[in-house]
């Protein structure tokens, strides 16, 4: 893959809540940016606190989350910042749409899965609990549904690998696709 | 002013269309980048293309454009990107929003200041000939009235002065107040 020189691609990383996307964005993050590489984290839970406050977990609202974050990943990583996110992106057509705003070939999708079971084992934030319960309703897993892709740009199993293991192998895996560029032209600016 | 360490502030450059927003801001992303920091500009008329494509321009939707742009400068911020914005942000009201959600330490408001004469004169983009036209509705300064701010943080005056003028006098107002962190620990990214 050949990016434009003040361009990244964005890493979009997708799964059940309680995967491990957060942690995997965190990890990156550290590791990116002492590498002296912009590196921003786009994550769905904190965008729904600002950004996203008024949207909720309908197939409309989810959609629209989406393609917010997409929207601003595009508007960043042409500004040379190699952006992060971490949104469950639970359909297919959720994926298509981020990919038709940033560019399939700017797109790295990163399944970060782990059986749903597992998950709910986890449940970090306690919301599998919840939604058992039916406090929460449209819960991806219970409720709403999550699909299986059938061809990321990555697979990484969380529950066979350790936190560390998984970053590593991601490390490895996008490291080569980021040039760093250190000194901006005007023309290269007005071009971005 | 005292930021932490991995915080920059962000830099909110308002005024009429045409008043040179835009250019004060692509100045200062060329300098500031080839000083070795993160910058990124979040620039009204390119998110109205995609992030705001379905807002509009009455009071309510450009309350919204102004809500999400300061969201979305407070999250990037926080990682360590220096932002500037540039939006016309016409009313007292809407300078108060993102200063509510950015932080009134961290919010640096400029004042990009051009008389209405002298804007609609230059009309680099031709909007001001539509607006007398009436193919635009609800545009600033014709039919939308703008707040002239009492107290900003910086007040330019783009007819008094030249391009160059104006950039050094932001690039020397600016420059103290940023810190460049090269090494990040994780104890500062979990507090971020």
């Amino acid at each position: 893959m050949k990016l434009p020189e003040t361009t990244f691609p964005v890493l979009w990383l997708y799964g059940l809540s309680g995967a491990g996307k957060t942690t995997m964005a965190k990890g990156l993050q550290l590791h990116f940016r002492n590498a002296g590489i912009p590196v921003v984290i786009l994550d769905g839970d904190e965008l729904r606190e600002g950004l996203n406050k008024s949207l909720g977990f309908t197939q409309e609202d989810r959609r629209e989350n989406i393609r917010r974050t997409a929207e601003i990943a595009s508007v960043l990583s042409k500004q040379g910042i190699f952006v992060i996110t971490a949104l469950i992106t639970p359909l297919e057509e959720h994926r298509q749409l981020a990919r038709e705003i940033i560019g399939a070939e700017r797109l790295l999708d990163v399944f970060v899965d782990c059986p749903f079971d597992v998950c709910e084992y986890r449940d970090v934030k306690g919301l599998y609990a919840k939604a058992r319960k039916k406090e929460i309703s449209s819960f991806t897993g219970i409720g709403s549904s999550f699909d299986t892709p059938a061809d990321p740009f990555l697979h990484l199993t969380t529950h066979e690998h350790t936190r560390e293991e998984c970053l590593q192998t991601l490390i490895q895996v996008v490291t080569p696709l980021l040039n760093t560029p250190t000194v901006f032209t005007n023309a290269q600016l007005l071009q971005a």
